[in-house]
């Protein structure tokens, strides 16, 4: 997606050779244009699957998600992650491995908000080990619903959860893939090669 | 905001005399379609003051903020909770104390993202002790930001931070006002009655 990867040339700040600061448009401040227009690329992207609701995890996929969900006509659910919140006993949850903070914390989701009936989409807006996304996968297996894809903003294709994920079946169309970050030059793949 | 008292009063989930649950249609599963609804209300409301930023906190505030904004053409900045996470120094910062965890936590809003310019609108989908709202109104006071009011979507009006805010100048807004919970039964306030 064209427009995306000049607003992260433009406008993301690279730390290093794998850190890309998007702070400026999609993790904290969030410019909802953008959004919108991403929105409407996942939901050419997935169109006609059939979806019923869109899957995030808290905090910042909750905007993308929210956005996205209009173009689809379904409900938003959000895991939620470590402590348990008023969330109650009755949920789907899975142990998440973070890579940044070096320990395991869980996700949870409430068994009201998922059933064999659903066909889910999968939205985030980073992809790099993809162990959040895997366990959005498990609790959606244990629930009997269908995950019909995954749509990720900026996937880091020098990160392993791509290839995982997609080595494990599941379709993931990332709106920029960001091949390497060498001395402050970002480069992207070709969304559309297989790897 | 009657469409929303009606979907509080047949979805939410009223636990003891103080809870109501809406994990069916605000802070887990999000009806987006209720979120528009909203978001065209807090623009009626908010008309006409110039608003250039829509400041809300992780994670179930930003959904709401994003909905909203798009129909006042501004961006949205959540402020983190906790441990920084990649944001950096360059942060406004606040403590908040929270009476559901009885501890105190940091907020956090990058200095990028604030300035003497911006008119700010704060979004929240809930406001019981108002404390993280306290916390963001700090910041934008750090900032020399002008804040414009606070929307809410459900005020716990028997909790104190209705009161508090309205006490210290500040415009608050909530489109629904829960004035008790009793055996049940959830009786609002009407919104435009001063107190």
């Amino acid at each position: 997606m064209e427009l995306l990867k000049n607003k992260i040339s433009k406008l993301g700040e690279v730390i290093g050779n794998d850190i890309i600061k998007v702070d400026m448009f999609l993790n904290h401040q969030i410019d909802v244009d953008l959004l919108n227009e991403i929105g409407k690329e996942f939901k050419r992207i997935f169109d006609g699957e059939g979806i019923t609701k869109i899957l995030t995890i808290e905090a910042s996929g909750i905007g993308v998600a929210c956005i996205t969900a209009q173009y689809f006509s379904v409900p938003v659910v959000f895991a939620k992650k470590g402590e348990a919140r008023n969330i109650g006993d009755n949920v789907f949850s899975s142990d998440v491995f973070s890579f940044t903070k070096d320990t395991t914390y869980k996700i949870r989701v409430s068994r009201d908000f998922l059933s064999p009936d659903d066909i889910v989409l999968i939205i985030d807006d980073f992809l790099a080990n993809g162990r959040a996304v895997m366990g959005l996968k498990d609790i959606i297996e244990q629930s009997g619903a269908t995950l019909a894809g995954v749509g990720i903003v900026i996937e880091k294709g020098f990160q392993d959860g791509g290839r995982l994920l997609r080595g494990s079946g599941v379709r993931v169309e990332s709106l920029a893939i960001v091949e390497s970050v060498y001395n402050g030059i970002i480069t992207y793949r070709q969304a559309n090669v297989k790897i």
